[in-house]
């Protein structure tokens, strides 16, 4: 195929990154059962408004290992809808593409003469989405059946692995995109520690080589073992896209020891109510020429908007701990101010909004009751936010601070 | 498109037809897990040998409402393998594709432009694909998404239908397509006996059309409601492909009432070990040319060969209720002569196929013990079975003859 030049630079690869859509999520919650889907769809949007070559996926593209029908039915229709098309895609595939997709057609779908695919999806799988049961298949592998995703980085053999990347071309520009599908962090740390994970280098001209990897995996330790440090990962690579962790970290960071860059895209949906969650959602436009790369963040603006805070009753000063409705009185001014917050702030992002349509809020108050206060049922608490925020059985969250505190997260996101 | 002279009579639709294919049938089971992929493959594999306009499916095309996803997943690979390709439709589709399809795009597949159709499926859904749950979707719906089948005939109100034809032309045959994909009997029959569905008729040229509808019902009568008759059904159709009923009986039988033909192609998979499933199954061929129309059955190949006797025991001469051994002797010198039976007859049939992959057959022998005999564990009996039949378990069914019986059947096929 001829590289279009309305894609953009003809040396530039051009790329929309994204990860952890979590599709589905909480889908017959009457009030945000559509959020998932709306920020999805927001995406493959950006993805055509910016003329990107394709979109990469870093892994739980479901929430649902299986997703029920009418989330699959909307999944299949959004990917045909918006990637299904007559724009050619300008980049060369040059590796086996029966060794990087596992599929019965062995082909990338923009190359398969029976679709027309206009903007093509790369995808791993994330623990939401892996593969399991008979015949060890997943979600994507549904999607790339009906040849509406380009499902990469499936592993055979979790002890001993190997990566063969997809190798790209685009003008004078390679990409080597090495996929590796989530494993059991325990588990996969081990087959790393066993150097077990093998990466293979293109044959011809392996330095000219911009090499990505896209992995699902906890960053941040949980306990020794159940975690991949950056530093087992192959210091040839250039950039990791780096999935499962939800907090919004696009931004490149720098590892020196490694000498590569992580980007943390976060999830498009917040799926817990905790800080990293409400760092504000991007996905990014990343473009690669040569051996050098730039990220340009986007601020998704379909997703509901979330302010967190937090208060200790104690230190607020004048509060009465044995004056149940002092303290009610007080919890309902903060958390009105809280609402203004995030609807001030969402505002601004959607000036052209009508106000019917303006979402509910996710507001979150952590309470610290030490001192004398008692707690009370946050649901009942709610009731007067019903209207108002779109979590209302669950503003609140008591807790007493204690003198240590090991913070144990046990949560999968 | 151009109609393609290699298709056959430009002035002839050539329609594979078939029915109640139940995909997934017992896909756990290690002998038979197979058998409902497999011919619905040999059926994808005759459309092509016989190089039809399309292939039309009356229901039941999968057997559980949600497909495994192993299933789903080689439904999908069947239809994007043997379904897409360069081959032009000769079809000319020219009702209004919005009425006639339920999903988002609205487009029969074949002249969707990101998609290369080669070979359309039409199908309406059965008892057990039938639309429900959150957004009344079934799993044809997913096939539709995906862009692989045609899924019409889904109504949304059952208590007052309307079908709107699909209108085809090839040269200068017409026909008119009805589908009604399956409603719970008692109501539909209601429906029908209030008047309450309406077939559409083309406004030019009423006459010239060759009206053909495809339902999904119970067609012998379980009960005064339970059923629809053939009486119900609009005297201006020309022939009905009648679903659900699992008997083979392809060949076109003539309601001298209505003056129209009834095609009953019955399923390919036995899903019960019954008399009417061992009737030799078949697709066909349907030829229409003008108001003319041909069927050409042909036998299915790859359906694990059946056969069902029966014996009284006390009609047998010599037999001694007494002797269990005898009685046990017997039975196995039967069942051994059905085996044989029933393996000639599939090498007949496949002369090309090496010993080691002949299937082993289906064998059920119905044993009327009355008159002092007395019944004993078919699954032992079976055992002597193991290697040489499908269904060693169930190999012997016993009852006793009664005087009067009415049989109410509680299956649904
Ligand atoms: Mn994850
Ligand atoms: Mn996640
Ligand atoms: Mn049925
Ligand atoms: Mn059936």
């Amino acid at each position: 195929r001829e590289p279009a030049a309305t894609t953009g630079d003809a040396d530039t690869f051009k790329i929309l990154i994204a990860t952890d859509n979590h599709i589905g999520y909480m889908e017959k919650d009457p009030i945000r059962g559509n959020d998932s889907f709306n920020s999805f769809e927001e995406i493959l949007q950006l993805a055509q408004a910016h003329s990107v070559d394709f979109i990469l996926l870093g892994g739980d593209l479901f929430h649902d290992n299986k997703p029920s029908r009418k989330c699959m039915h909307s999944t299949l229709t959004l990917l045909r809808q918006y990637c299904l098309g007559d724009r050619p895609c300008p980049v060369e595939f040059l590796s086996d593409q029966k060794e990087n997709f596992a599929n019965k057609f062995g082909t990338v779908n923009y190359e398969d003469p029976n679709y027309n695919v206009g903007m093509p999806v790369f995808s791993i799988h994330g623990n939401h989405d892996d593969p399991s049961g008979d015949g060890s298949l997943c979600a994507l592998d549904l999607l790339s059946a009906a040849g509406l995703v380009n499902y990469f980085g499936k592993q055979v053999e979790v002890d001993d692995i190997s990566i063969k990347p997809i190798l790209l071309q685009k003008g004078s520009s390679k990409l080597a995109l090495y996929g590796l599908g989530n494993v059991r962090d325990e588990r996969l740390n081990r087959t790393f520690q066993k150097k077990k994970v093998k990466m293979f280098r293109p044959s011809e001209d392996a330095d000219n080589w911009f090499n990505m990897l896209v992995i699902h995996q906890n960053r941040i330790a949980h306990g020794p073992t159940n975690y991949i440090p950056e530093a087992y990962l192959d210091d040839f690579l250039n950039l990791i896209l780096w999935g499962h962790e939800h907090e919004c970290l696009v931004d490149p960071v720098h590892n020196s020891v490694q000498d590569f860059h992580i980007t943390q895209p976060g999830s498009s949906v917040a799926t817990s109510l905790c800080e990293g969650e409400s760092v504000p959602k991007h996905i990014a436009i990343l473009k690669i020429t040569g051996m050098d790369f730039q990220i340009q963040p986007i601020r998704l603006r379909t997703v509901r908007p979330f302010v967190m805070d937090e208060v200790i009753l104690q230190a607020i000063e004048g509060l009465r701990p044995g004056d149940q409705n002092m303290v009610n009185d007080f919890l309902q001014d903060r958390v009105t101010e809280m609402i203004q917050l995030a609807m001030d702030e969402w505002k601004e992002l959607n000036p052209d909004v009508a106000e019917a349509n303006w979402p509910k809020p996710l507001v979150r108050l952590k309470v610290e009751y030490s001192g004398g206060f008692t707690t009370f049922n946050p649901q009942r608490f709610g009731q007067a936010f019903v209207n108002r925020v779109a979590n209302p059985k669950d503003i609140l969250q008591f807790y007493r601070r204690r003198t240590q505190t090991v913070s144990k997260s046990k949560s999968k996101p």
